[in-house]
């Protein structure tokens, strides 16, 4: 510590004086106080740290807006936090480019506002926005959403800064779209969660800002209708903002919570809100076309934004599930032609154990994402092991169904014994390689992702 | 040899048997009869071939179409040359999930018209579609026509199978758009040119087929215009499919090799070809807007397919450069912003050495990537030496403009002494400690890329 104090002098909160914030993520899971909070204000002192963390073989937890959703950040009382919310601000906006350059520590709100000032838009967006860092958002590849239209933050990223682990600063500040000069090492950075390296800055793109969109919520007969329609308004010129699957029961559910009229009838097995920018002329030729085929039951097109937003509201019911249920939550993908079956499958397995037991079902399906949740109200106890072993089943089916046990929100600590379910043992293996060699102490969140 | 007999019997060709074609790539570049040629037909003999290779050291060198512009294909007379050739075939187009899973041998073409028959496109597209491997597309990471719309290969590849250095088979085949299990170890071979391992299978995303799309050609001001214009576009709600940029000596030399009267007088300093798939009211409105604010001085909207093709005869006079000019090609990319300033430093730097020397610049500056290319004929002596001196002097302005020496076609033998110039020491590092983490004997592809 006296070292530490030494190299980074005011930079390092020790005991007491370490706020409680950074004892765990969003998720409150295993809080602990670390041994120390550094908050380096330049790269050349988070080198500097490192150096020395190297070389002392001291665990580090980097730390962003601490909004992480898998336990990522949580520091253990041996380790030595270290948080980039002194290293922030956008340094620079090239209009001519359509790039920002920023500082780790700079909030994902802050980077939108610079980019919507230029006249432009930086597309990721969820509701973490205010207090999440850039350097988090890097660090998870996180998606919310504008993924179906702009990918995920690794689609953003052009360039990189990163602190390695024994401290020498790994320069990747590309700002070119086309860069063919050898391994493209950003990558490797890139939703590692920290434990490969430390991100100082980014080069981001930005993308034009959003054009006239519209709203529209369908009826539909069966999830297959569900994948046809998507394609069918790719395929008429329309760029999509959202497309948002409901099945019957989250809307019903969501319906009944609102005092208002349903906007359409609670009879369809499938609803598809979707918002698409373009020409309202291919949206409504593309919807009478799914409508004559029997892919759309019912519709209804929001004809300004109030009604828009009422349609919205129904699939914003999410917001309400940590008060109405007592929701157990999984953030997974799945193939997308296979989705509707798992539902199903994942319903009948869960009814089986734990008989009256109650999922609710909504999924960015173009991005192959499944919310799935489960309401542990119907659970007779609602123990952590009944917890741990619906997720043990979840992740299992996923497994057989060659999907993701995690589409967006990360591995950290709360998902790293589920990970041999959707990484086979040989990619296990080269991540542990990969590892070892970035980080050869193993100083670097250690035990998150891997173990 | 007698082992590899062995264990791969008639996939082995020796000596005479070995067809010329493999000698080198499209460059014709140090071509030399390798040991022998392997011809694997499944994942398995690669794994098989690639085992023994790893234990008796021998170097091994992924062959794909052998189109590759860098020298990355070409064998030397010590290593084992492996084609995929053999390994062909689209195994699955799934319509709903819009991914394609193909064998690494088969042809980017092969891979277009499966794509098409199933109603989508693959929107990679490059002029050796017929004969380029789809391995060979994604370990060069290649780019091509449709980058401003759909990116690089990089982005159309969901998932990979790769048989690393010592034989391991990688199955990395993932489906999904939205997948966070820890590090996306596919980008690390592709773009690899060979050197971490090989590339057997894909799956590739799919695009939405392409709407009506409409040809422009616009003379402009000033480079600066031509990057204002390209942003006013973006921010119009069109998709643009293309954005050449023509300066005004490559325009005049084309019109001139045509008969009929250029279409615009060639009086203005740069010339955009633009295609654009959406309204052709919104294209009307910007480009109204851009005549009045002066960013575009006059412009001409082709109205049926003969007058597009028109258009674009002009930006296709590339094609002739290799009967009329004695060209000196270099694929480079640059920051948007800077590429007009690189264009006149580039030209005054290479008439002070080479008094009367020309270049022609065309660029999809929307990709941030500059064809400069050279005319030999006005070189005293067109030595090796003199090409070597050129390509250098041009590498290293470059690298003053922090641009990347290879924007497409990748590092290889033929630009491995320049890397320096795009990539810092510390990345160089990286790269090379990677290697070593995954092919620790140096047998794939050995002396490419890295030195
Ligand atoms: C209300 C809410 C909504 C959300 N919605 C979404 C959503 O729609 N989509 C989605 O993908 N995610 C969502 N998330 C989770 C998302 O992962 C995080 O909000 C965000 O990406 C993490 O940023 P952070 O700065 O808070 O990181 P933290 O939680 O502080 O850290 C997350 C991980 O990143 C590492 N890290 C942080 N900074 C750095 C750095 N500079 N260098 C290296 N490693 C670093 C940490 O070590 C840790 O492993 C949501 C979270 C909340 C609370
Ligand atoms: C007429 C023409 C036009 C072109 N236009 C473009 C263009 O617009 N944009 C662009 O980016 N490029 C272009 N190229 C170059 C482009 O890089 C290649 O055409 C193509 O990507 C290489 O494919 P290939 O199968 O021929 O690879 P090869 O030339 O055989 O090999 C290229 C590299 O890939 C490696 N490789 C091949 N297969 C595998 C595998 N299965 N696993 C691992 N490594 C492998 C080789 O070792 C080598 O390093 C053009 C080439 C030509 C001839």
């Amino acid at each position: 510590m006296a070292l530490l104090l030494d190299t980074l002098g005011d930079r390092v909160l020790l005991g007491e004086a370490i706020p409680e914030s950074c004892f765990s993520d969003w998720t409150g899971h295993a809080a602990c106080r670390p041994l120390a909070l550094v908050r380096p204000t330049s790269s050349e002192e988070v080198s500097r740290l490192l150096r020395l963390c190297h070389e002392h073989r001291r665990a580090v937890v980097p730390q962003g807006g601490m909004t992480g959703l898998a336990g990522a950040a949580v520091p253990n009382a041996d380790s030595v936090a270290v948080s980039l919310s002194r290293f922030t601000g956008v340094e620079s906006v090239d209009r001519d480019a359509a790039t920002l350059t920023v500082r780790a520590g700079t909030t994902l709100e802050a980077v939108q506002n610079a980019a919507r000032e230029a006249g432009f838009r930086y597309p990721v967006d969820f509701g973490a926005r205010g207090s999440c860092h850039i350097g988090g958002t890097i660090a998870t590849n996180a998606g919310g959403h504008g993924v179906i239209r702009h990918g995920m933050t690794r689609d953003q990223v052009l360039g990189l800064e990163v602190v390695l682990a024994d401290g020498r600063i790994l320069d990747l500040m590309n700002s070119m779209i086309k860069n063919n000069t050898g391994y493209d090492l950003k990558h490797c950075f890139i939703g590692a969660e920290g434990t490969l390296g430390i991100i100082t800055r980014a080069v981001l793109r930005m993308a034009p800002p959003q054009g006239e969109t519209h709203t529209l919520l369908c009826g539909l007969p069966n999830y297959k209708a569900a994948v046809a329609l998507l394609h069918r308004l790719r395929g008429a010129g329309l760029a999509l903002e959202a497309f948002e699957v409901m099945w019957q029961d989250f809307y019903t559910m969501s319906c009944d919570w609102r005092d208002s009229q349903p906007p359409l009838p609670t009879s369809h097995a499938i609803y598809v809100l979707c918002e698409a920018e373009g020409d309202a002329n291919h949206l409504e030729t593309a919807l009478e076309a799914a409508i004559e085929t029997g892919e759309v039951a019912d519709a209804v097109l929001a004809s300004n934004i109030p009604q828009a937003q009422a349609l919205w509201a129904i699939r914003e019911a999410t917001g309400e599930f940590p008060l109405k249920l007592a929701p157990i939550n999984f953030d997974i993908s799945l193939p997308i032609p296979t989705i509707g079956d798992f539902v199903e499958a994942a319903g009948e397995m869960l009814q089986q154990r734990w008989t009256g037991i109650s999922i609710v079902n909504f999924g960015h399906i173009g991005d192959s994402n499944l919310h799935l949740t489960v309401d542990g109200r119907s659970l007779a106890e609602d123990a952590p092991e009944t917890h741990h072993a619906i997720e043990a089943e979840i992740y299992r089916l996923v497994g057989e169904y060659h999907g993701s046990i995690s589409a967006e929100h990360g591995i950290g600590l709360l998902k790293r014994d589920f990970l041999h379910h959707s990484v086979r043992p040989e990619a296990m293996d080269v991540m542990r390689a990969l590892k070892h060699t970035l980080d050869p102490n193993d100083i670097l969140n250690p035990g998150k992702l891997l173990n």
